[in-house]
């Protein structure tokens, strides 16, 4: 994942554009994913897709001075995404109403996007906007906009039955590398992960440009009603611990298996559905009402690192992105298993111990997982409480309580209601 | 409100008689009440209406002396609401069998009443009364028990519909300023301002003498079945925070509304409704399961001036009244706006930058109350929830949403479901 | 108690065998219970009823020594419960195999059972352990396992009707006073004061030798479906708060019951139901799925007294027991109360003062428990709420309630619904 990222991040992403194209074209050198994609002027429900940008160059010079004093060859930040194409000579105030900077971390480049309203800026420090002198500028952006293509990579790992989960990741910030190339890494690891095991759903996979790319990809889907389950990841890499975002009611399976799985993570936490943040926000739109939740570390906003020059690899930790990618793998394990059980002797316990499932001397308390997880399953399975009510009231991990069911059936003690 | 509060002070008001009568007098002459009655001896629900009561004088002195120890004429509160005429000359000891005082309050003279059971008594200082010496009194009460009527005052402003809110205040307690002299000028102001604006509901003011008026009302009224929301006020001058008291069932229209209201006003609180308290347990008896709760600031009971001589000017504060109509005219407008909406263009986010509705840079947060009302009524807008539902996932004012709400009918992006 | 507490402590007893029988009748020669059975051999739901278990003595002794090291005389928890018969000598390693104590604890002695798995062993303090040096010890137990009966003992107290109340304790452990001769004494004593009251249930109290007594009960029961309310009761004399635990669906009437009756007892806690514990596992199998819960001080396991020699006379308190026996009480007393009411008046308040069941002077706050419970039961009463419902929602204790009742129900303002 390491290399991936790294191969990634010099790359000026956007919504739509060349850089969004090479990456797609790395992630395809990973997993086998398909391009799809509509028209520059395509009206995608309630928007429209607008038009491609291509920024081959740009920076600030004192006029008469050859010396770039903002660069965007030095970071892609330093323009505001989709910004028209300019070269003027501006004085200082003019200057400064196309600068964006933030006065409450004076040392970091903030991002900044323009994309349905045609206007150019330069994202600076604060630091180095209060330095700039009185004078004269000379302002560079040598950039296109012109019809194109808005693009997306999909991938759809096929299961037994075609019920599927989906997960997506948006691509297209710029030199940020939580956000989102934490994202698209886990889910590269995820999907040839979930290509190498049985799986009984079949999973889909999306790699989307922000906002319009999952508007778009909603606009032409037919798989729509296939879905049951579904989480937007992002922002995995960071220290903070996982926060889950409940889907748009709040309470379907996806919400009741990742608080289940999340409840034994510590520094974990799980929040209501807002109708603000990432793609969850289309997902979750009331015409569609997708049981689609998010899973990040921090969240936007909440720490001072997000969508600035921050973001970079100091913040960065191979190892957090590694235990978010066990998380995912967890959580799928539990849709996976998560199903309506039927005790098969459910008058009184059944004799464990005649059966080599449980330990023959009494009269001591032995709160192994696994026998204590056999008499939750076998009590709770009366064929309306599924794999995820048993873990919430045993308080045992979801994965101690599959294995425990795997046992079960194998030794006809309970099957599938 | 003031001068009316004092206007209303000096009066000898009881639940019937010539003080009540002139009360609402002074009422009428704010707004337009009809008067509304029925006779002593008639039967209302399970009680019957008592003879009216008017005391002309009444004083304790030292036999033999002139010097009234305890006088009528100093303040109301000297005597037992509906005491018996009186005239005789008894020893400590028997005079002591007719006194009400407050051993944990000894500077405080109570206010005490006896509606059914013909007695008489005064109600002193517990200081007063520990320093009255032994041998004998003269007590007098020249006061006269006779049929005559109950009255109240009600008032109909209607609206576009003929569904009702009713809220309702009492007026039979004598020289005591929040308690509800208070309530009875809140009431009067908030019908002012009814008057004056646009309404959707009608709503009914009712100035009531406590239990038996509710109850002769409830005996006589034909509009219950219209009543859709409502509250008692009563004790809105002190200085505690806000208390609402729940209807009946927990969760109708107004309990949501007033705590979503309330929320936002810091010190307030919402309490389970109990069969204690004013007249909220008439219009919440069972038979009428009425959606009535109670707002007042101090609960009864629980501060010390209550029901006490203490409960005068010092105690009671204009702009703590000020703000407690501000709160009523607020609930009164969620009232109005407490409707459930449809979101027309339902299938992902509304482009509301477009529409001008939406900032259109990106990238940074930015959680501006009216932006995100804009989202969160879009999200929650599928015909099913109501303004106090979204209210209370998003934790915004039920204000704010009822703004944005305008807004978005008024761009065609909702409509009322 | 004390007495019958006593005589049954030097007994070993275990889930069948002379010891159990003998503890039967000495329960026989306090209440009339009945005999009830079956035989060795017999299929139980998933069980079997194993052999009877007949120990007359055993002792561990240095090879060549008189001198018992081990001795059965001197604690019947020194041997292992249902061990085989063994005469042997063996080295200090293979004696170690067949040895339990309790690192952690190392003065007191286990108590351990091996029901269905034929071996032996002894158990000592870990001390004693220990101290065992290297060389030769001669182990005996003479015992014998053998086809018999496996009995329990049972009382049927007619009611008004026939829906019953079950309430059962655990008959197996050996020497262990709070787990379970406190149970034992506590249900002698309900059933000789249930056999003394009238009582609209019936009662049916069982003496049930541990899991397999259950278990067998169950297979032969033909008053299941009479069951509607239960209650497993053990370990009630040591120094603990009350333990009430849930059945399994968590809010049958016992569970509503036991909550508002342990609410006014402090140091009480109400937990959810768990499969493991003790009968009420059986109870609570999701066949069965009766509204039987739990009512225990200390819960099992969470007291280090629990299962070992240290739960004597002194870790056992009468007046713990007193208690405990006054709470199931309370708990029948409630159960035969917890009936749906309705009031004949539900428009506006009653007039209880013209009735005496009310003050007469009106103005002062009086909080007396037994006014505020005619409130509370006549507001509440529309015909869906119950006693519980009513101790729930005002906070007074069933047995203020059920007064209130009473008294309410003689002045013709309430009846059953």
């Amino acid at each position: 994942m390491i290399s991936l990222i790294e191969d990634l991040y010099p790359i000026c992403r956007s919504i739509m554009g060349p850089g969004t194209r090479s990456t797609l074209d790395r992630i395809a050198s990973e997993i086998p994913i398909t391009r799809e994609g509509v028209a520059s002027g395509t009206q995608v429900l309630d928007w429209i897709v607008p038009d491609e940008w291509e920024v081959r160059d740009a920076y600030i010079a004192r006029e008469g001075s050859d010396e770039r004093l903002v660069d965007f060859r030095a970071s892609n930040l330093h323009v505001v995404s989709h910004s028209v194409a300019v070269d003027a000579v501006v004085d200082r105030d003019e200057l400064d109403e196309h600068l964006h900077s933030l006065p409450d971390r004076p040392d970091a480049v903030p991002y900044r996007t323009s994309y349905y309203s045609p206007t150019w800026g330069f994202c600076v420090s604060h630091d180095q906007r209060a330095a700039l002198p009185a004078g004269d500028y000379h302002v560079v952006i040598d950039s296109t906009l012109a019809p194109g293509r808005l693009e997306w990579g999909e991938l759809l790992i096929p299961g037994e039955i075609d019920r599927e989960m989906l997960i997506t990741t948006h691509i297209c910030h710029p030199s940020l590398v939580n956000d989102n190339l934490s994202g698209i890494a886990a889910l590269v690891e995820v999907g040839r992960w979930l290509a190498s095991v049985n799986r009984r759903y079949s999973y889909r996979l999306l790699f989307l440009p922000g906002t319009i790319g999952s508007i778009s990809w909603l606009a032409q889907a037919t798989s729509i009603q296939r879905i049951d389950h579904g989480l937007v990841i992002t922002g995995l890499g960071d220290p903070s611990g996982f926060t889950y975002k409940r889907s748009r009611r709040g309470h379907r399976d996806i919400d009741r298996i990742a608080a289940e799985v999340l409840r034994h993570v510590e520094g974990s936490r799980v929040v209501d559905f807002s109708p603000y943040g990432y793609d969850e926000r289309q997902f979750c739109s009331p015409g569609f009402d997708l049981p689609v939740g998010r899973l990040t570390r921090g969240v936007h906003g909440e720490y001072p690192e997000y969508h600035t020059s921050a973001d970079d690899f100091d913040f960065f930790s191979g190892h957090q992105l590694d235990t978010a990618v066990d998380l995912l793998v967890d959580v799928v394990d539990a849709v996976e298993a998560n199903r309506t059980y039927r005790n098969t002797s459910p008058y009184g316990e059944v004799q464990l111990g005649r059966r080599g499932l449980y330990r023959s001397t009494g009269g001591a308390i032995d709160s192994q997982a696994v026998e204590m997880a056999y008499l939750w399953v076998l009590n709770a399975s009366d064929g309306t409480t599924d794999l995820c009510d048993i873990a919430h009231q045993s308080g045992l991990r979801p994965a101690v309580i599959s294995e425990a069911v795997r046992r079960l059936v194998e030794a006809d003690l309970l099957e599938i209601a």
